[in-house]
């Protein structure tokens, strides 16, 4: 059988640091063969250093010499890139998150669907060892009753890239870094469907022109988006979620938080620690050794591959990266209410 | 000037430990005169190894022999011996919380006006060491953005007294145990007004015939309040609070949490620890040395004798204790919706 | 129901701190009628402080006073007021080790047979918290195959009583201190057949005159029992047990380990600790909470009761306690050869 | 004086990894200047890589062009190829274990006596600086009573190689690994004469095809060695000594421990600590700063070369490793009965 | 023999909590026969709780009842109680600092020296367990070279008592706390003669009169000791002696450090550690148990007890107390230079 | 802009390893145009690797070829070297300590302030972050009373280069390690005038010949420099400093120490912790995070850069450093009185 051939559009921090190592690095199953990006320069510098034949400046010229994309643009470009991609009959794997908003996404789902490729969504955190353990052992859990997520950072406002720029990103930290974890928990919860979300979404402490930031400078004026949101979020199993993230909080130190509280047991995924009854005793368990591999980026384009080519179910869905969407709609109109 | 005369109205757990010592540590300024419960032959046990004067059957009997009453009796009679003993020209100091729905307590607060007395609910956290300590403290937290209250406990529903009777009591964890830490953490964010709560109360783990519990054995049949509790407060001000409570939960360990984000730095009170910026620095602070005193019982019975004797402000206004009634009241609502 | 009549016999440390107590802690099932000591005056003293109606030298003279005894002597006469007690119809508790050697024992437990009255040793640390959950969680460990043994103290020997004489207690730290985890281990491990046994008993440290010993000082010379043991032991199932003991080891610290490797997993006891594989992991576990009697001396004299009362089963029978004189024995067999 | 020529017999792991790097590091008195390998390809690479000038296939063609070789093939071939080399008049250092059984390495230490050539056997373990240092301090432990062994890992069996071939390595753990403690253990005892053995060698766990392994995956079928082994062993001096050592063992963490209590003082070889009485005190001790070289391997091979040249006597002197194969040997053959 | 008559002179604080108990504990030596104080209804109750014979409001009318004296009055009167009682032919123990100043105490050694009786000085550290294990272990250090005292306490000055009087006590915190570390830190010394002495009393703190203290309030104004001391000693050893001692230093926690560098070792005393060479390595050591007894206060009456009856060498002797008043003059005379 | 030219003097270690790399990173203000060096060869080399246009024996010839040197030659050669370029109307960063005397110091800031050039010396420990954060937070110690300083090392003579050749340094540990955290200390404390000094210097563990060094070997007759220095510094202020500093210290471990206590707070600079009192309580902070730049060496470099392009004040003024060698000049006479 000969390689699937990869292309990739946008060839920013992301793309060079996870995506193009993670598929030279499966090369039994796909050969990268085109890459495409605005800047025209960075493109070519990086089919340089990675002998990748094709170069394009606009993505549209890249479909015909591959039959899969990986798109690592700004949010705002998903769903435009996606869909021409499909159209062009070309699989897709998109940086997370899905799109500016879940009309987008909604778009991008029926797309694939009417191309019948494959659509994953690049929610790397899911192939964490710790994640995919935890989805292992969910079931001495029970059913889930609680969730609590915190995605914090203490005063690390991305200073470079587009990162505070809404119109481009579609806002600050829930989209950008909370969706994580946010997409994590859902998934170990089973994907239960969501019936209300009340929210919070912040910027006073990026807006103060003198505040401290590890994570270089930014323009206090322009920036536009969350710096920090809390959030909380029935399900209609009864489950409730209690969100937090900030690139900004004024905490201890960064905290990822993931703990799902059940009807037998609960579960922390960070470390990774189950707390269960057993023969009239309370235990906690944590793992001395979880088997697999370590780098998730490389997993989850091996699992993006193995489903281009039939030989296994995407472990993220585009319809769960639709429904974090959704909550992150939600979360950001009920901010505004 | 004369002692204040205080009495007694139920003379069970709390009573004996701690509001009965903290007045008898305070005899410069008061005396306990008489007790009453409903349960004879407690109240004459408790007269005898305090040397109590008088004991009653009846707490309306017991308003002539007093100037002040301590409430201690189950949540269901808090309004309706505070109106009465008001109405009787009693200084009253009721147990947490203020009463079963926040329509009781509002009719406790107009008794407090019309009869022109001191009505002090005994939320005693706030004089903790740590939380007076805090309250000094916020000016360098700035205006709260995100609250953080954790009120949890494994496996450890009170199996004894009234703790798991609906009827009694009006809820479970929140109302028992977690209404303390959302006191305290309102308080501390200057007492601003609520808008809008989402809430969650279950129950789901203590109606398990054969869950463990470390605190005793209870009926898991009539067993019918909250063992656990999430919810989502916003407040007029902006500022979000993230609220979790249980009896029960599935977690690591027993957790108090209670920390707050504001603009300008950060707060966290068990243990206490400030996070602030300075000289272009972030730091962190804990107190090496707190001054004060240590029961925090002791502070509350002074505090409400100064109010009486018009020496003090009361530190827990019974218009803050309503209000934290009000959204006990709606997370209730919110979970059955 | 009457309640059991208990007599003592043989008043020193271990009866006071230890039964006495436990005995009189379980008064709604029997009461401590009398007691008897060579030292007769030990005797009376003990009886004016629990109150207890008779007193005898000899503990003939109590049997008819008694429906069970609990024997508290030098080890020496183990043997001989056991079958004197189960011959007059009396139920037995006997200190460990059974007898000063597995003939003794073996008598005691014909005399049992014959009597069919009940016949326990104390054991107590059976009766432990994490003996009882250890035993347990033994499924999850699987076949027995490597036990590891260590009773271990640092320079303290027991310089008062008469630990260090051999005509009275029969040996040293294996026979006073070992036997109890060698005890435990057996247990745990299921109670298998011993086919071969390897040993060395030293007391080299102790006979040196100007030895440091933490635990009072001691005759040097007329020492003549093992102060440190060693063994080896093979079981008819294949698995092998490592056993030392010390009254005064050359060692960092004191040391109690029992730790047991099965085919499936692994188990630790102090601290409780399992160690397992579960849906493709490595798993280690500990117990948050274990319920229970803290006390084992007051689990071990109700298992007694229950067992005369033909409410229970013994924990500690009386052909286990054989089995561990009998490799005791053997022990210092193999050390002489 | 010219440099002694070296010879390299077997190109593995162990070659590439320790002997080769030790011996181009003492360049000022050897120069490797043949290696051979059955796999003759892998020869050419190593010859290659490192600048070694002849490359034979059959071992015997290589002893023309050294005066002293380092066997590093499979155990099986170690005491033919060491004998070959001693009557062709070359000195060898032979890998560990000495050979399959101690009949061979008999034949060895005869043949090494017959040839007046240097026979070291490479029990590195020796020259790590913490045993060097415990040798030091042997003198304040006094004479030996009890020493531990234990070289345990949890889920390690070496997956790759010829480990679990029993007739290319003639055991498991207890041959591969359990060799370097024992013989580090005896040595620091002086090496006292053994007189009895008794054994239990374990391989259930790697029979169960589906147990999990962290080094790599092996043939469950074929696998025909010790993965767990205990031991007791006594000596002449009365001294005896606990052995474990596994691959395989169900425990919580690996552990290597080596620990010796003398009728003086006590030591701890990892990490070295050492016990003792002065002054009427107990003290406890430990390096704060040992001199030497690190690598264990550098300082074996200049050993060897100093014995080669008359300039030093061995350290791991061939007496010795028969001594540890006669052990081996005695474990088996008690395990078996 | 008849028992050795002891009399308290100054029954507050130090005679309660330390002397009188070790007195009573010592009833096969001596007994408690009469007490005195210019209080004398604090006397009188003393009297009554110990059961001691006679009670006096004037020293010199306590002489005729005692063999020996404890005098525990401020500092101030230390010499003329000392001289008065030796002319009795009374032995004393003198609280510490042995007088006001150096030239009271050459007073009272001469005293001493007339009458031929016993005079001790109160310096209780040197009986620390740690102390005297130390003093036994100054041959492993060598010649000491440098000396680092510190007793330092963080805003905790004696707000009771006469503490902050000058006329009473002649000093602060170097003549009230840090004496004992300089005392103990020369006795470990060799006592050597010092040869220069500079230093630096400090009381701005103190004097603020807003600052916190945790030990008690007190009169800023009329506040007129040291609160913060620092000084260099040199001997003709050689040796140096940094010195610091502080009852309200600005530090992170209170700290009592004596350590000692020599030419062969180091030594530290709170924890007590041994830094050695032996056998090519640098060794450290810490005592795993010290024998002896754990009150210091108790060996100290017994030494004294021991010294009157001729049966010991007294281990602070007044020529070593007497140094250390030299040394305390000169540090406050550099001061104010 | 022309760059400034810049020439180093010296090429041994601290020019490799801190000065080249130093002005290489800041290119576009600077470039090293000509390296000297007494050993030509060794000049040559590092010309080659750092491709430096010039190379020069005798450091007379370099000054036509740059605008500024830095001299990192033996102490010896300091001051004539920075008399000589200031002469030459080149500005001087001299290696600490200034000079070998205070007289020598005094030339070379005469020649500075003749030839209005810039002279800085090279105390970089100023440039650690912590001490420029320390700086900042002095304001909240108040005015400083005790300052301790330790800079000590455990047995590690520099066996290596000139460290131990008096002629050539001027001293040992002081001159050469103590020197800086002296200076950083004053500069915190504000640089007060001393008025009395006093101290110690030890030889005598480096003169013993089989003592451990843990940093090589060096000749133990021919060393005379101070391997152990102590002392005491009075100032105008009142300050007092207590000094230690060695190479070769028998104690627990390496230290780096600088720690002030004044008047309102205290400071410890390693790590840094500030101790002070706010809202009646006692505060400990330290900084969760310092900007800035890591290496000091850079941030010295950058400084003296600007200071010779007019864009900055010196950090490290020569009048300063004087300050210190003066103090050096009073411990080594105090010692030898």
């Amino acid at each position: 059988m000969s390689k699937l051939r990869i292309g990739i559009i946008g060839v920013g921090g992301i793309a060079q640091g996870r995506h193009i190592p993670a598929f030279k690095a499966l090369s039994d199953d796909c050969v990268i063969t085109a890459v495409s990006d605005v800047n025209l320069e960075r493109a070519k510098e990086v089919s340089k250093t990675h002998q990748i034949d094709h170069v394009f400046e606009d993505y549209r010229d890249l479909f015909k010499e591959v039959d899969a994309v990986c798109i690592c643009t700004p949010n705002r470009f998903h769903a435009e890139i996606t869909v021409a991609a499909l159209e062009a009959g070309v699989h897709v794997m998109c940086e997370k998150p899905m799109a500016l908003s879940s009309g987008e996404c909604e778009n991008m789902l029926a797309a694939a669907r009417e191309a019948k490729k494959t659509l994953a969504i690049a929610y790397h955190y899911r192939f964490m060892k710790n994640s995919q353990a935890a989805k292992k052992l969910m079931g001495q859990v029970g059913t889930p009753l609680v969730t609590r997520v915190q995605a914090l950072r203490r005063r690390k406002v991305p200073g470079w890239g587009v990162f505070t720029n809404k119109s481009l990103q579609g806002g600050g930290s829930l989209i950008d870094y909370g969706c994580h974890l946010l997409d994590l928990a859902i998934w170990l919860m089973g994907s239960p469907k969501h019936i209300s979300v009340s929210g919070s979404a912040y910027q006073e402490l990026s807006k103060q022109p003198d505040s401290i930031n590890e994570w270089g400078s930014f323009d206090h004026e322009t920036f536009d988006v969350d710096d920090h949101v809390t959030a909380y979020i029935k399900f209609e199993t009864g489950a409730s979620l209690l969100l937090e993230t900030s690139w900004a909080a004024n905490i201890l130190e960064d905290t990822e938080h993931l703990s799902i509280s059940g009807v037998n047991g609960g579960i922390n995924v960070f470390p990774l620690e189950l707390y269960t009854e057993s023969n009239g005793m309370l235990l906690n368990s944590q793992p001395a050794w979880i088997p697999g591999e370590e780098d998730p980026g490389l997993s989850q384009a091996k699992n993006f591959l193995d489903a281009c080519l039939g030989r296994a179910e995407l472990v993220v869905k585009p319809e769960e990266a639709l429904q974090v969407s959704q909550i992150i709609d939600e979360i950001y109109q009920s901010s505004t209410n």
